[in-house]
């Protein structure tokens, strides 16, 4: 079979490239390959095969010296990936030693090389997400700060409503991120745990020594020994994939949310422009957020690959056909496409352009209509709410049927004038000084991301 | 508007009683109710409104004073159903106490008392959530001991494998239930959470009285206080949906495996039969999994509503339009679907009916191969591995060419016969003696169990 | 059982009440009495049936005369709504004549009963949504033609690109609309097809008489006889599943672009306003998209509601246990749900508010730059391509880096001054004349609008 | 960059190689590129550009000229293939001759680009698919007639019901795929057109001559001109991904009945066997379906890929930013998923290996109960319908609790005796004496598959 053309012209654009190495061919059968070593180690410790089998097994459980071409030609006969691997691996080893070669995979089944090898994998993932993860964290902590006192319009329904602060955004998108590596660390204690059962999953081939050889396995691996093995109960997968959904989810919201603030018409913050990222030659005034768009498509392609891990579930008897095999391209894929998202979004999230001026004159888009609340409790407090509600909502509806600012029809009313001076007015009606607990929630956001960084 | 026939022909089946009635009507608007009444006490205790207020406020903040068809028509020039409830609540305190109703709803913005009235309900589902699941546990457990030794055919691909027990097969479910109510408990100091924040999130119009009351209102509520407003970013929500997935998930492989023996041709374990469940008048001899069913559909439609809430995360700013309301009427779905199976797993759990007899002979299906492996391994104790694995393999095929006993052709072997005498080859080929750590896998998942139940 | 409160608070404002009326209870009932009251006549045409068993069963085939409560507690025990049903039909025939109550439902199946009856609901259903889908795309294409010289910015990634007219976005909505109810026309011979194959589908119970009856019955009910029963072939279902959700995601394109246009920075078409429609006391400049909230929170739902319709086609053999029950509640909701947004779609394209003027002014928003094209194109004819692009590209950087207007860099500009009057640049850099196609379009949708409903 | 590893282990059983080759980079590339080339010379031929262009262009316009990862690379900054591959086409073309490459893309946007080449390898890829649906059909047909008459257990929620035969089961296979492609004839239409409308859609920089260039264009391509470019109306997309979900869900519920089938308990039918396919060292008497594993597979995972196209749908304005990006690898891998699906299909339909003396075995298992309705229904010809019903379950109550067959509790009944000789009885309890329509269904989707293959 020769080596067909590729399908990833959209890769580097949609995933991280050290993530697709983790979920390659590569990344696969090396992971796959680490189990058998760690099986022989095992077995050899605890007396199950000899101690001279191991280093020959072990030189052989290197992913390059395998013919993936060939391997993927003879899982059309097996089914899975790890009968062909296993005969490879053992052509391999006999080379070496013919001897050796009787005792690899022994008292394995298929599913234990292919979920374990899937477990380290996936914990060679986890820490690349950590690690962007805590990264972007510290850059959205840092960008909450600065931009803290940096006022803009609140928007519900897509419409203009009280004034909040670019630095609040910022921080509730560092809010939601913190709380997903907080669930990251709990899931992991279930997740990095052993596959290892044998052809039903009772050990039954290994006899006395079966927990003992499971035990130095779980040892030897670095990861724990579950309550039994699961090959048929994928919730610890599944519980990855939902995680990995809602850390898309919430760069979808970042992503969301830039997209809207870089349109022309609010032109508020920009992805960065370095060397012509989102250009376009022939409309100079273009920037295009090509990494809100890898943001928005994986939130809109990741809940439903998730939903297949959770659709995956029922899985028969000691061994499922189809529903694990549906499971073998997509958890990839989900972690790819997140890892893919938190890369555009580092990149926005560092060079993150904000034009403050603008948000100011976005913010008198209504001709003051957004502070009318401001003016209505401060009123309120003076001569009673109802009156003062009922004077404000005046004023408004003269300041939109004359198309007026607020300020002037404020102004020009008598019984709002004899309680506030033309500079108490302004005030009342500066954007700056109706931000509420703006900065309360960038200080707690702040707080609770450095309180996990030091737990951590 | 009269009122139109309802659309629940299916709801005793699908979802539990008592969970629909929180998820009802009735249960939204008493959830915002609540959080109207515990508002009006925050700010009472605060100073924010006169003390008097109080009574008139909560006297009014009965679910069952409301039209509901009147809020239903109201929702569809308001877009939520905040908007007409904090109208009509206001006319209901009017009736008592026209001063005091000047004192509702103060600072609050619609989506506040919409999401804490959810969180209100979502914490009464997951103690419904909870005690079912300790309930399953529990039963799973004892049955997981009853039938230990209980052998019958493991299953992988829909093909016989080697022997496990009825009792680790329940063992498996018990694990993967263990596991949820883990996440549950680990979900729970984020999700019980306060939503407050006012039109944009800032709680401006609370001016400097902003944090005492929402700190009062979290106490009243006795829920947290958040890291700051989460109008868009509702993790906490779709993590309480996953959860509920990954619940109906493991449900499904119950009724999937469930279904999968009480074939016909396994027939090796029943739904209880009680009143007529799943009987035929026409066909005496069959008995439909009428709970497997529920199972099955739940661990099918589930996944695909989490979709949904993991696809509705991206909302916009301060508010979402759409994407909020994609929540609305989905994870009450979500939350109903699961509770629903939940008591069709409880029915089942409690009333299996074992067939062990049957179980036995199924295993004979095979004519004892399901068995080699174990006298391989016996064998090669004696002979050595490579000779003893060719020699139990020349017997299988003689075994399935001449349609005879594996124990038969084995017996014919001269080779095996001077190892083993005939007891020892009757031992060796019988299921209960090559069952492996099924009976470890059942402790370890009763102590897990047992663990958890201390622990809480 | 006491009636339980309902839920569908949100139903008036999500469903169409007409069509919510189809998928009730009633409904539903409705339908599977309306199959065997069809039943009974095609069996006593045939002969297979006593010709006086008619009347008393039709007389028993209505609705109202059954107890919803008493019905939804049987499906407990039976699984599905038909066998209740019947044993409830029979008592009911039996009160009038005992003989009559032997002959209803004849070789019949409960699955026979059930799939009728929700092929009779949705031919009902369909017809209310073409009815819809027709009087949407007649009025949009009015509008179409009202707003085809109507120019506004064309918007790429969000970003201002060369104008279109408003007529253009419009006849676009239009286009997929027709496209939409050419696919109803053709799935309709498909899916009004019949269901009636008995216990295991091959109607044996009616010996030689098993065509002729299924015959009849097809034509008493004016459905297709299909190939063979379909009880776990369910592709006609999954096709109005995905009509539907084609449907949806039209409209959500619609409400998509409706609310983008509704931003308080754009301002360019609003929702109609009548009666407090979105509106807010305190801030009176607010005008909510509640129709846009119903047409995005659809085009979330529908999709994986969608989803669950085609991850239930495997059914088992010849009845599913699960899958086929998936599908009871979720395909109405596809129905209602894509209905109540046609409703929203409806009240919108009539009540369309447009503000040509502000339209106007947004396309200036770039200072001419989303016309630098047209120049370019006009300049090349006289000094040849390369030259063209180099100098308005030059123009377009001053303009940017000057703050000025495209139209003033281009005045100031000698080379191009050479070439082009002041009118000939005014006239250039008026989007009313850089529209291309965008009539023919208009005149293309509404011409494939007209014919179709010209072939209906 | 170097060439990352690749990411396809499972891609030769889960795709066919064919299918993964339209969809490689390489056809996506030459789908482009096919465009470019066909704008040349439909704009020549117009006389917008010089017929001496045309040649450098077409000459350039192959994929093998691309460096694949270079393209990858750029696409980080353009946020799409189409940007990069024209800048890298204008160069191979300026190699050959400058002149020309000032001709080239002309008009056209990215989008263009990109959908119309998608179009393109759809419409490759839906012959690939019609062939191997003509095939399977085919096949399907002929063993439908060859096992008409095969009886084998109906199984109804997993439960023997009346008998059926295999033939009849195949038919409904092929009923559901002969639908399939009805529904490829009709999208066509719809599906194979143009893409063609510059920056925003309304082909202005052609200015008059813009029709005719599309039109010509269209011509090149033997595409249809659609009635507007469909830039953000995806429909035709999302309709050829529904009917690909169709085929997947009959292709897996082709494989849920297989798996059933093989299982080591019904043993009716299996995969072919040939070159080790499934086999299993270690256990000899275990055929994996582990072509059954494949269609199931790809009908868990479909539906929800299906679901991120509909969920595509609302693109916003004349471009979207990451709907339209969602798509990009997704409706790639559905027909591929459908592709690969197919092939297993068809290895399994040709080679099906069929025991049907096993299915008479099976039809025993209920000791004659699944043949009660016959002998019920004889005798009531006899003795009337209420007596005889009454009888024949008496019958079969002393059959289960005597745990002997239902032919002896009739024979041993004095009523029923005196009714029927034993040959009577003998033949009553003969399922190929029970089978109803069976043949009738065989022939009428037979009748289907041959009047659509006349029809095309």
């Amino acid at each position: 079979m020769t080596h067909r053309p590729g399908n990833y012209l959209f890769d580097a654009y949609f995933t991280q490239a050290a993530m697709r190495d983790v979920f390659s061919d590569t990344g696969r059968i090396q992971g796959m390959l680490d189990f058998e070593a760690a099986l022989a180690r095992a077995e050899a410790s605890v007396g199950v095969i000899p101690q001279d089998a191991v280093g020959p097994i072990e030189e052989a459980c290197r992913a390059e010296r395998y013919d993936f071409d060939a391997l993927r030609e003879a899982i059309l006969n097996s089914g899975n990936s790890a009968i062909p691997l296993v005969k490879a691996l053992g052509r391999e080893i006999k080379r070496q030693s013919p001897e050796a070669e009787r005792y690899v995979h022994m008292g394995a089944t298929s599913q234990d090389v292919m979920d374990t090898g899937l477990v380290l994998q996936l914990r060679t993932a986890l820490k690349l997400l950590e690690v962007d993860l805590a990264e972007l964290a510290e850059t959205l902590a840092e960008q909450a700060q600065r931009y803290a006192e940096t006022p803009l319009a609140g928007r519900t329904w897509l419409q203009h409503a009280t004034p909040v602060t670019l630095g609040m955004k910022i921080a509730g998108w560092l809010g939601a991120l913190t709380r997903h590596r907080q669930r990251l660390v709990e899931l992991e204690p279930r997740l990095f745990t052993l596959q290892f059962g044998g052809a039903s999953g009772t050990l039954a081939a290994l006899g006395e020594q079966a927990m003992p050889v499971a035990e130095a396995l779980a040892r030897e691996l670095d990861l724990s020994l579950p309550e039994q093995p699961w090959h048929t109960h994928r919730d610890r997968l599944v519980e990855v994939a939902s995680i990995c959904g809602m850390i898309a989810g919430t760069l979808g919201k970042f992503g969301r949310d830039l997209s809207l603030l870089m349109q022309t018409e609010a032109a508020e913050t920009f992805e960065p422009a370095g060397q012509g990222r989102g250009g376009s030659s022939t409309m100079p005034h273009k920037r295009n957020p090509v990494s809100a768009a890898v943001l928005i498509s994986a939130a809109t392609r990741v809940p439903n690959l998730v939903a297949t891990m959770f659709a995956s579930m029922p899985q028969e008897h000691e061994r499922s056909l189809g529903l694990w095999h549906a499971e073998w391209d997509t958890l990839p894929d989900i972690v790819c496409l997140t890892s893919g998202a938190l890369q555009q979004a580092l990149l926005v999230a560092k060079g993150l352009e904000v034009d403050a001026e603008r948000m100011r004159q976005n913010l008198e888009l209504t001709h003051g209509l957004v502070l009318a609340e401001a003016v209505s409790i401060a009123l309120s407090q003076r001569i009673g709410r109802e009156q003062a509600h009922h004077l404000v909502e005046q004023c408004c509806r003269r300041a939109v049927a004359e198309r007026c600012h607020l300020r002037e029809a404020l102004g020009r009313d008598e019984e709002v004038s004899a309680e506030f001076s033309s500079e108490e007015l302004d005030r009342l009606l500066d954007p700056a000084h109706y931000l509420g607990q703006a900065r309360t929630w960038v200080e707690r956001a702040c707080a609770e991301h450095q309180s996990f960084m030091r737990a951590r």
